[in-house]
């Protein structure tokens, strides 16, 4: 059994979900949501609540691996700045806890859920919801692309931690 | 008497100076370096190391406040998400300490050092040199500037820590 918590990042929203893989393959979803910050938060601010939001649910699931969206298309550069700043929140989360991290693309993580590196969100929702057996996919879509980040980890991970 | 950790981020190379200032004004350089990472090593290690080292320099010197250099200009997508990581580590090590923090652009740093925001970094070199009573500028560049990050901010804040 591996729990993998994954995560889609982000200043404003960060989603999250956390999955369980027995030793069948059979996948589990334990938990999702977000975690929001204010924009009229100074920044400082807001990457600490990015940073003990992702250490409070590390500290009451324990997951043994972290699978974070590697996230840059269509950015300019100043939100490319400002996402980093979430960004290395959370791998400082896993990393200070010495968990296994990995990293994957948008079109990586469609490719393992839906089977297309183009699908859309709804596509993305409604193979979550399938392979969780959900009655409706997670909301809001950045909890149900935090699932979907430790899906992927699920089906395509050939780290030891497996 | 306050005490300002000036730090120019990078994921390779982050330069730090600890600069005081007394109630009649006068700076004083009481440490800088770097905090040096090996591209070698996986991202949240790096911004682990980045995280460690600032947290150590925060514990041993204890400063009021922390000024923090913004730099985004001439960077690609890429690059300014990663140069993110790094500030974003710098910025929660401080911001889980309460620290007041404050963010200036080269610009700013220059102007505010050297007194014009076109300065070269030998420029910035000299007068750091020159405000601290130093025998030589601050090495590496990366050094000085965090030196000059801190230096600005004992210059021009007007914050209530002053």
């Amino acid at each position: 059994m591996v729990t993998v918590l994954g995560i889609d990042p982000g200043t404003a929203v960060t989603g999250y979900g956390v999955v369980s893989r027995d030793e069948q393959g059979r996948v589990t979803l334990l938990e999702c949501g977000v975690i929001r910050t204010s924009s009229s938060q100074p920044l400082p601010d807001r990457i600490r609540e990015i940073f003990q939001g992702i250490e409070e649910v590390i500290e009451r699931l324990h997951p043994t691996a972290v699978a974070v969206e590697d996230v840059f298309q269509g950015k300019n550069v100043r939100s490319a700045l400002t996402l980093g700043h979430a960004r290395g929140a959370i791998l400082l989360a896993a990393a200070l806890r010495d968990l296994a991290i990995a990293e994957y693309s948008p079109r990586e993580i469609k490719s393992a859920v839906v089977g297309t590196g183009g699908a859309t969100k709804d596509q993305v929702g409604y193979m979550v919801q399938k392979h969780l057996r959900l009655r409706e996919p997670p909301t809001p879509a950045d909890a149900a692309d935090g699932v979907a980040a430790a899906l992927c980890h699920c089906f395509v991970s050939t780290s030891p931690a497996f």
